[in-house]
């Protein structure tokens, strides 16, 4: 009885695989900082809790595959504020944005065929590649550069005749990185030339700093046909539990094809689709509020690094995530023995290794993705924590 | 630009895709019949919706990949009641049935391996097998003997060096056949003779009429380390809109592959977790009930069907479908046609047209499902307008 290639190949989730260590420490009454989840601690948004207060039919009922109607109307009004110009039909509503990337992949790649992703990406990319049976070809992007966008050439020495698309994540998990226009411009003439498809995650649209813009894929000239975009309500209305996303694109065939996909799996949460619609009205002011909030977390994470001594860090713009390369040689035996054997005033700290975030093998071994999702006074004391740890692990090895 | 084989090859879903028929009826102010979906009219528990209503959390978080531990505890007990013993650790709560069907292709085949599925079978495996890459291997059942389970000899010649798993339904949909212990003892033998995974899709588990009782895979005699166990609530509780099941298996290896399958998608929604979590102690009074219903439903279908001339039904003794074989050669033609054409007093009927419950090509093409999920009084206007339009499509042939 020998279970399938693909279940044993798929990579255990780096950000949720130490959690047995964490209930571990939990149980011996040790306090856990969660810098590991992008679990942000900000209020759901009231007007979304209402809608589960005041849910009043008397059968819970599928919703059609795409959506419900009210919801696809709504998001088209929410695009448009942010400049995006699409249309109902232009989506479907997914089982968070998970459910999206797996669509994006199935729609547009074969088993064995590839696409090309910036690494560091979001880790379960490559759990949704193994389950699709898609190849990533990571482009390797650097921490000493802010993981800028390599060259044309260098994304195109990885183009073979089994290349689908590209994919992006914008702002970008676990780097922070928000493309310019101009990578985006870059990315289109590519996939132009090469006949690719683009699929952009955008789902932390919302979380941009320094006064800088965020720019969609489907704002992208030459991109009507060759973009799909996922995104997802989960960090925007800090509504993780939600699960509900999206799957965006104008292509009409590719939406024909998803929505096959998603007539087999039924439809979305019922409830949880209206409780998001009924967000979409939310005054901008909740956002700038929010903002505000994460940028300041940002500058509190980003200073205690730059306290430590050897670890390089770039200040990121967007997302609420910094990869931080530590000067250790295996970060994910750190982190574990942050949580099995070091604590401070009965407290320690959790956060991802980012090994698991890259694909090509060896590359992020002493890095960590730290998610500043937590309060400003929490955060100190978190960063804190982590020196001392990290001090006192380095004087071990 | 070309989408892939996938995208391009999975079937459309017979039960939704004559919907934009069904909305341009109803715009024409066409009441409809919805006989199409197995969406039952009966009411969610009040215990279920009240959780929506008192939910308390500020922040709608993520919860554990494999599910709320206090479901998964509940959970425990409620298969108890049923006489299936398992642990919590042996549970993964999914996105509905849907998901755990998928993870049990993903878990036991690789792409292009073999699953044998007697068939009619419900459709969407269709769709699964196409995202997974799995080849259906269709074991044909019969309308004339109600679909019961071929003899040994016909399992054993569809099974090859690729064939990986037996997949069933039980209590079947769209057959409504109850498989007899005996069945099982038969598909467990034959699985640990050739060495197969058996995956049983229980999720009509109440649903046994004639003072029959359900056998679990799980209570199976040699099935401990091979069965795979696929439930929701969708049906049990008339909660189709929550998207809550479960994948359940003793085999500790396929649970810790799984779980990883379960953590790249982070987790199942939370909310509904909880209000499914509520419906756990719901008194077995309201089986009874809702049992008596089903069966008086069953009754008037069945009843209805046999009046009208050459029909081929078998009665059916679980779930709430039945297969009937129509005096026509194009059922989804006469679905169309009911949709586009016919109404009497203003109403028409929508049902799924059965050939694509069938892998077998030109299978099942002159027979349709019923879900018997309306009351009674609507179930016999429903079965009469059905009669009526067949009798004049008939003639129009």
């Amino acid at each position: 009885m020998k279970l399938s290639d693909r279940a044993i190949d798929i990579q255990a989730s780096p950000i949720r695989k130490l959690m047995p260590f964490a209930d571990a420490a939990k149980k011996k009454g040790i306090h856990i900082y969660h810098l590991n989840i992008g679990q942000p601690d900000i209020k759901t948004p009231q007007e979304m809790l209402n809608v589960y207060k005041n849910y009043h039919d008397k059968v819970l009922c599928y919703g059609p595959s795409q959506g419900l109607d009210v919801y696809r109307t709504n998001l088209v009004k929410y695009y448009k504020k942010h400049g995006i110009e699409i249309q109902k039909e232009d989506i479907i509503v997914t089982t968070a944005g998970s459910e999206a990337i797996i669509f994006a992949m199935l729609v547009t790649c074969n088993e064995g065929d590839e696409m090309i992703i910036p690494e560091p990406f979001y880790t379960n990319y490559n759990g949704f590649a193994s389950m699709t049976g898609v190849k990533i070809m990571p482009l390797t992007t650097f921490a000493e550069d802010g993981f800028k966008l390599p060259s044309n050439e260098k994304i195109e020495s990885l183009i073979s005749s089994r290349t689908k698309a590209i994919m992006l994540c914008n702002p970008g998990n676990p780097t922070g990185t928000v493309y310019p226009e101009d990578d985006l411009n870059r990315i289109s003439k590519i996939a132009r030339q090469h006949d690719l498809f683009v699929i952009s995650d955008e789902v932390y649209r919302e979380f941009v700093y320094d006064g800088l813009s965020h720019t969609s894929i489907l704002d992208i000239e030459g991109m009507e046909d060759r973009a799909i975009m996922v995104d997802s309500i989960s960090k925007r209305y800090s509504a993780c539990g939600a699960r509900i996303g999206c799957f965006i694109s104008r292509n009409k065939e590719i939406i024909a094809s998803t929505m096959k996909f998603a007539q087999a799996r039924l439809c979305p949460p019922t409830i949880d689709q209206l409780a998001a619609n009924a967000a979409i009205d939310i005054e901008a002011e909740y956002f700038v509020d929010i903002l505000k909030e994460y940028d300041k977390r940002r500058n509190i994470v980003f200073k205690q690094l730059k306290n430590i001594d050897d670890v390089v860090c770039v200040m990121p713009n967007g997302a609420f995530y910094v990869i931080a390369k530590l000067p250790i040689k295996d970060a994910e035996d750190f982190a574990k023995w942050m949580l099995e054997e070091y604590s401070f005033e009965n407290e320690t700290v959790m956060f991802a290794p980012a090994q698991g975030f890259y694909a090509t093998p060896e590359l992020g071994k002493s890095e960590v993705r730290i998610a500043y999702v937590l309060n400003e006074n929490d955060l100190l004391k978190a960063m804190k924590i982590f020196r001392k740890g990290l001090e006192e692990y380095k004087e071990l090895m």
